[in-house]
């Protein structure tokens, strides 16, 4: 349950007042706050607490995450000669990041998912300088001046490849691909503009032999080419019922998915109600990690995470080696 | 084109200062903010210049329409004593509305569609107190107390039938009922909590005989349901293809739709290139009403929207009546 940790008491005592990419910048703080909600809730694997702005941040950019809005950029890209100021990441700007997950692993025993940003959505941040609600500047970019769009595309596939390599190095037993905001794209759109660069960070991990997740939110339109990414698994949103997305995507690739974060707030009632739909509808896919549709929201109560993570165990099948 | 206007220059000098609301209360405002993108684009058909919160802001809610953000409402509803809060709207609470129609049908000679807010979304509004990316509270209140909720659904829906009856009575020839957000439920949530009141609506105003328009964002899987609704015409954004969206509501019902709007503001080639798949793509419906698939943004060059205006027009079969 990706940003399970914002919903602890313990979380906000370790990160107190400190900003996120400082409590980022900082293995101890980074491997506790990754640690908390597996301890708490029992999960089955952890994901590694970052953001996907951390590798742009290290490399130069500006880069500030505000709470509550999200990243914000001060020194956006906005045409061609601003491809000038991009410099390679090098695993070496960021120490920390695998420090942190060689803490993790050398600490917990179950699995860690490492990730990164995808292009689309890291170019949408440098290019809108910030959130935004109907990606403008994003979208008249691609369609207006293509070579510098895809040179942006190459720039940031390179980065969140040298990530992705560095974070599995490190340990990390999976990755996820974050292309949170693709879901704004039009099926065309997003097979011209942002599956190309995708589709190249996963061929070039592919000898890792990790599993590769990508995920986006309101993308149900976008899963039949997300499927062809390279992915071998899918996280999908609360919108598209699993067994609708399993027939979308076919039999290859696993779906992990996909519970209404809000209705976690709302109790443990709802959601308990809306997990057995999740699971039965999960049985139509090749296969089915359950999760949140969604990021955990803050107000989220952590006793109904632990009551859900009982329910799934209870009324799964738990096909971890070894497990029972 | 849905606030076509706030393209134009003509507009901005007209609404100048002034809020939102204050604009709608002026008939002469707001019959000329109706009529200005019709004369400009010369469009088939005029979309009242008004806001779905505005019967809410008659009835005593303290409304404002903050620019760039959205309704604001201080006063929310949160608990069933709330409730009784909740006057029944009557038009001669907001007897601007229905003048501005009459002027805007007597000085235009393209029909003109009145509109009003769904339960869901106007319950959204009120519930949250603005607008919301997660819509917590609001889906908190249908998942904990329903009896409050439909409550609440009845009363919204009372006061859209009556807006929507006043303005059909003054001369609309055609009703659009926003329901903006239900994109953010899940099917089984927009089914049990938000498709009855709206069928409810559309039922009390079917013996008018007018066209009846649903829309809302991100309604890629709720599509089904919405053309269960009563509507005779399915609004859709520009996520869904429409040949495939065709596929999911079956061959009654009409399509409206659904260019990205953010691709006007890339500029001419850009939109006319989507727009031309659009065209295509809308022969698989039952009958398509070419339209972008959400609000016309601001920053949008008016030549763009005229170019497209007239590229539709010559490539599209026009069917009314007395029409070539």
């Amino acid at each position: 349950m990706r940003q399970a940790g914002r919903s602890l008491p313990e979380y906000r005592e370790l990160r107190g007042q400190g900003s996120l990419l400082d409590a980022v910048r900082d293995p101890a703080i980074a491997i506790e706050a990754t640690c908390q909600p597996v301890r708490r809730y029992g999960v089955d694997a952890a994901i590694l607490f970052s953001d996907i702005m951390v590798p742009l941040a290290a490399t130069g950019f500006d880069v500030e995450i505000e709470p509550g809005k999200g990243p914000i950029v001060s020194n956006p890209i906005r045409t061609s000669s601003d491809l000038g100021r991009l410099r390679p990441f090098d695993p070496a700007d960021a120490p920390y990041l695998t420090e942190t997950v060689r803490g993790v692993v050398a600490e917990l025993g179950v699995p860690l998912i490492g990730f990164a940003g995808a292009p689309f959505t890291l170019a949408s941040y440098l290019v809108e300088g910030g959130p935004s609600r109907d990606h403008v500047r994003t979208k008249a970019l691609m369609h207006t001046d293509e070579k510098t769009w895809f040179a942006l595309c190459d720039y940031l596939a390179e980065t969140t490849v040298t990530a992705l390599r560095s974070q599995i190095e490190a340990g990390a037993s999976a990755i996820q691909l974050f292309d949170s905001w693709s879901g704004t794209l039009s099926p065309p759109d997003y097979e011209h503009f942002a599956l190309p660069s995708t589709k190249r960070i996963f061929e070039e991990i592919a000898s890792f032999g990790v599993p590769r997740i990508i995920f986006g939110v309101g993308t149900g339109e976008l899963l039949e080419l997300m499927a062809t990414s390279g992915a071998e698994v899918l996280g999908v949103d609360w919108r598209v019922p699993l067994d609708r997305a399993a027939g979308r995507v076919g039999p290859q690739i696993a779906l992990q998915g996909n519970l209404d974060p809000a209705l976690c707030v709302a109790g443990y009632e709802p959601a308990a109600t809306a997990a057995r739909l999740v699971l039965a509808a999960g049985k139509k896919a090749a296969a089915h990690i359950f999760n949140l549709g969604h990021g955990v929201l803050p107000e989220t109560d952590p006793e109904v995470l632990r009551g859900l993570v009982e329910l799934v165990h209870a009324t799964s099948v738990d096909q971890r080696p070894g497990a029972r």
